[in-house]
């Protein structure tokens, strides 16, 4: 497990604007504070990703309240921090170089949201060739509107994203599963 | 249109075989070769992309009969081809450097699988900043068992991962409309 960090993609203020509808899993901050905790209790690297959007209208712009990290994903000052700009943990930032530079190799993932910035930093993580894991109730989503104007449930993109992850590119576990396996 | 590619992925033979299971979107290639046909009349650029597996019981292995591109498919001598191993057809090609080297700043994607290559193919490219389109039914997936034992549909899995794309990684069109757009 020396070699496992905790990646925590973007639990920040601005994910609590209506602006995004309906959410699933309300739980989802508070496994990831159960995890932050189990991750510094055994001094294992935990990596803090940041959302700063260059989008007009988001409530994640790096200039509002909304960009902060929520209380649960607060990090510790000896705990990497990388901003980012788009979906991707890995593009316009040095992740790759500093898990690299210090011999981590696997990954744990958490964070919002799962469709959009977890989806595709898992995605990308696994293809630079890291091992991944994905934690079903530390992510979540909100309810979209498809491009036929169907509208679909967060929690139905929720499930079938995880779906087209497992086992392609990371292993899907609970907190509960991972939390046993850490101690 | 001038500065729109053609990007098709993966329409190689593998894709039949029955180890996969259950398809959604038979059309997918007779899409493919109408949107084909067409970037050709109008000399527009066309980029193949053929997956290289690396997995032992992979039918997509470049040793195999199933590394073939379908006929629906085939590239023609003055089109660029690039290999790749992983889901993202940006990683360990040089596809990014040619694109910005030929000033392509769209691409509209077709291919398969909907939520594995394709999915994770527009998501980095949108993310490296360009413009992408994807084809909702110029693309195709299989039926999938989550984590937690459930099965779900291949048309289910393809429309939710269309909804996680649409308005956030790419303007998902129909084959007709971007037909009807190029003539």
């Amino acid at each position: 497990m020396q070699k496992t960090a905790l990646l925590i993609i973007d639990v920040q203020k601005g994910f609590d604007n209506p602006v995004w509808g309906k959410r699933n899993n309300p739980e989802a901050e508070s496994n990831i504070a159960l995890l932050l905790a189990a991750w510094r209790k055994q001094k294992l690297p935990v990596i803090h990703i940041r959302h700063c959007s260059v989008e007009p209208n988001s409530p994640l712009r790096p200039e509002l309240p909304g960009n902060a990290f929520k209380k649960e994903a607060q990090p510790l000052p000896n705990e990497k921090q990388f901003s980012k700009s788009v979906n991707s943990a890995f593009i316009g930032t040095d992740l790759e170089k500093h898990l690299k530079a210090n011999d981590l190799s696997s990954l744990v993932i958490v964070g919002l949201t799962t469709d959009h910035c977890v989806s595709t930093s898992v995605r990308m993580a696994a293809n630079l060739g890291f091992d991944v894991t994905l934690i079903s109730d530390a992510t979540a989503t909100f309810e979209r509107t498809g491009h036929d104007g169907v509208q679909y449930s967060a929690e139905d993109i929720h499930k079938i994203n995880l779906v087209s992850l497992n086992g392609e590119f990371c292993d899907v576990l609970s907190t509960a599963e991972v939390l046993k396996d850490l101690t």
